[in-house]
């Protein structure tokens, strides 16, 4: 079958490999019927995940038809049209148990090589499944595959980013950075009744988007964000920021932007092991800081629900639409920015 | 002065009465800019309230302009325009300090008689506020007499509801009755993120307005309501009910309509001490059963707020307005149900 | 094998019973090592059960060792010593992925007849668990049966009182019958940090247990409990009450004693219907008011992690240690308040 | 009269200074019957403030009595036995509205120069107490002196690291440095019901402390402190760390001990604006971080009542028992760890 293969720095490939099989009888099969490129991969793409080797299949936005399951799943059959959680994970262990799944003693990413697990990624004709019966879940008969795609990972990291922030109901919040997780927080966060949002970026595109998502869009390039936050919140500053880029600048401009009191949630991925944090300001701000990496199956099915309702609408940041065969391409792109979200059909 | 007073069961009449003064160092005197008729004037105009006597001003809900400050006010000052809470509160019994202010040791209700502390209501030309700092709150400037009025009662009972009712991100709600309150309940609602809101009731005119909020009517003359409920939700019931009604045939079908560990949070004010309560469906069901005077001063800021944004308007309710002169006329149209809300203008 | 069986009103009897055997996939059959009789027990040795009939075995607070299991069980293995919930769940479900597997909705109840599911109880040499992985805990190694039993019924009814009661540190807590329930309620309220707890009852030993676990005792043919509590309150009422009875009057000596804005939160399991609710009580209070079946498995993990570090002691509410033979006897002391509470080794 | 006074790095004299008098209407003037000497007096007394200059009266830890009062102000009256927060409130700002009073729009901290309010501290025969209402709470009759004092700052922020380290019933929560604060964070902490304690810190008097309390004593110079939380806690962490020390190694420490998905809270004072934060664990480890300076007016009453009702004893803290004269000693033996908490007797 066709797979996206990764060959070494800024290089993929689509190339023949073998078939995957059921290996464990909690395994699921599914063919792919589409997948997408998310920021992470170009952490790959761009060899910044420890450990990554040559050879790695990319891909863990993915919808699909199950195919196969091993001897003792119980939910998940042959058939079935699934969207999958960017990792797999047992349901079983403590931390399942205790719903973060996350933290899954035997979490796996798909597509990211032997540090996160060695799971074969989805950008392929099909892909292998562990643990199938958590890490999937069935897409709604009404819902599209482009609809349903983003629940396993940008949609479900843009609504942990907004539960964690402790919205309340007439709140401002702050998002920083408005590529697609923040797009995706952005929409989430307006769930929790905020009296406004504002959206922080630099690229026309993406604030182009959160306007049309009711957002009050500040392009960094133009306005100074901080002081632009203080001057809408009338000097006080957002009572919760969503910090959606990942490297310290953005963290500090979202203490910036936070007023005294208030709540940093930040999912963006950083690319280094520690930063300066400004703790003196922290302190004598009073503030809550929360990072993470999404705790995605707990929000699946609330997401496709809403989606269903008509709440959301995730198709908006797809910018392309592409084929599996186009992969070395929409990765270039991607990288370069000349793409909010490409998604690949086989 | 003008004022509408109680004359006896189903009569009231505009009188002339002497101009209020300032009594207490922590009182406001307000002029009135415009008042409403609230749903619980109707239990003072039937006499169902405790002990209300022959010359009661009658009125709750108003905005106006501060004339006069006694000695001892620090925030409200006067030309402050401002809108009240339904009640009087200290700020600072034990209840206050505890945000209950709705419990405060020393409050006093507007227009209700003796039971409720004696104090004369706003359906006037004037009207004396106590403890003014915590009862008044300052209306924004781009915000109309209309836009902030319910932010006092109806709405914040709305809020109240909603609030209490613990909704979930994703969740099914059920209104049980869209009178004023159950309209502000549905709009507050939608606040807290909600996949859909099913809306009960049996008068036309009030399910076109909950439609007009986006919620689903449903018309208990012509569908079983929480067979309807049911249906919606492949037989789990909504997962919050807000119960805006007000006997124990609403709690009932309250209790019909909830899920499994679902809440309910009911304010519509019983005429009853005491009602048959299903314990044996609640014990069975593990039901969380809320009910109050909604706890005013706690959401008016917010709601004003909420207003200001543009994401709540509270002036769809009004369907007339009229003069203070015609009160006699409008409290008939309103007991007669031909009205879902009354403003009166001095 | 011999097993307590129903034989009509105020009627048990041992008798020799078929051994169960693996039905299920998922079951395991377990070799009891202790069971108790539990208040709920004397709800079908009076027939107030619906569906009740002849020959049912009793009892579902029960430690054994796991025998064998069915071919798809994960977790439960042979040899494992365990402790089960009171009624089975699967796990699978909506409301058990909610994490309210009382509302499973495949739960059966050990021992209550045909309405609870038709699943012979415990109170036997040997009994079949469905669902094995999701109703069974593995008791830790230091722990004795005696620890252990409590956790699959009474002591997680304590901890679902005193946890929904939402006792914040400094309240308080006001604890209606002390019964093996209010006991456990007791104990596990004083987790939550509360000032004072006062416990209500009328039986001597009972209000002698509450005092040993640092409550403070009022004896309701003594003193009048509702004004007790107020005096000890200054006036104001228990910020939360446990109610731990089961009857309308228990539920109204909660609604006298809980302070406006406060919260009840009711366990007790009643005998009717329906009853008198003092509504306009409740709404002038702002009350919040919870009842249910306790969701038992959400807290087994956790009950036996504070038992284990010497945190909670459910032993001391064990006031007969006797045999299963002699179920007889010890049912109609039970049932004759002779007794607080009765295991049974096989 | 007679105050402590900041003379120079490591120098404070006893000297002769005017008696305060009453300067805004709201203020109170407070006859000082104990202070204290605090952990932040260090930053002053070693000049690690900025904006510290010679003459600054010290101290904010006080109990007294009320002399005198302003012409507004309504709670306090001449007479009363009172503590105060160690910092002054206004009780009207958007933030005191909140309840989050330690960002007060008008908060002054006694005794720390003019970067904090330029407020003369309580080390002293009398001190004023601006916004007497909001900053001062009466002390219960029967409770002395020395246990009322804490609960105006070491006993608040013990509490407020407790409360925002969102302990759960049955938790393990790390606790790293014990000095008084951290004595004061184990002492709120088993208010939360955790299965147990972990106390870490090198010095033999405070791990004496904290095991009197129930903790279990880490020595971190003669275990690795992490490696042994986590033998503890079965190789997972605790659930909660409170972070007592103020130091970047402090924060790593409580990361490395912290299980994924915990929070750490942490009230130690740093001496820096900005440290290295280890991001990338954070991150994969899905952690809450929260940190501030304590909002003690929150937690007063709170603890008062807490102590009169024998759940907490500040008292355990007391080292020595000195003479305001004697504070230049009193400040030597304290800046070298001579002391745990010294008392100051007018």
């Amino acid at each position: 079958m066709k797979a996206v293969v990764w060959k070494g720095p800024e290089q993929v490939s689509v190339e023949e490999v073998p078939v995957p099989e059921i290996v464990e009888p909690y395994d699921a099969l599914v063919r792919v019927t589409l997948s997408a490129i998310c920021g992470s991969d170009l952490h790959v793409y761009h060899q910044m995940i420890p450990g990554i080797e040559e050879g790695v299949i990319l891909g863990h936005e993915f919808v699909g038809i199950v195919e196969e399951v091993g001897s003792r799943t119980n939910v998940i059959r042959p058939g079935d049209r699934v969207v999958s959680s960017f990792f797999s994970c047992c349901a079983t262990c403590w931390y399942c148990k205790k719903g973060w799944y996350s933290q899954c003693e035997n979490r796996m990413i798909f597509g990211m090589g032997e540090f996160y697990g060695d799971l074969p990624g989805a950008q392929a004709e099909k892909v292998r499944v562990p643990n199938a019966d958590a890490t999937l879940v069935k897409v709604p008969e009404n819902l599209s595959d482009e609809q349903a795609i983003f629940v396993g990972d940008i949609m479900a990291t843009g609504m942990f980013a907004a539960e964690r922030g402790e919205i309340n109901v007439g709140d401002t919040v702050a998002v920083v950075g408005c590529g697609p997780v923040g797009i995706m927080a952005t929409m989430c966060a307006s769930l929790f009744g905020p009296a406004r949002i504002i959206a922080v970026d630099m690229v026309e595109e993406r604030l182009e988007l959160a306007k049309r998502l009711g957002a009050i869009p500040v392009d960094s390039n133009k306005q100074h964000p901080a002081q632009t936050v203080l001057e809408l919140t009338g000097g006080r500053g957002a009572d919760v920021v969503l910090e959606c880029v990942g490297n310290h600048k953005a963290v500090e401009l979202a203490i910036d932007c936070v007023r005294p009191a208030g709540t940093i949630s930040a999912v963006g991925v950083n690319d280094v092991i520690e930063y300066p944090f400004p703790i003196a300001a922290a302190w004598l701000k009073d503030l809550s800081f929360r990072t993470g990496i999404c705790n995605v199956p707990k929000y699946m099915t609330q997401l496709l629900t809403l989606i269903k309702a008509g709440k959301l609408d995730p198709t908006i940041i797809i910018s392309h639409r592409m084929q599996l065969e186009q992969a070395e391409e929409a990765y270039r792109m991607f990288a370069n920015r000349q793409a909010t979200k490409i998604v690949l059909y086989p």
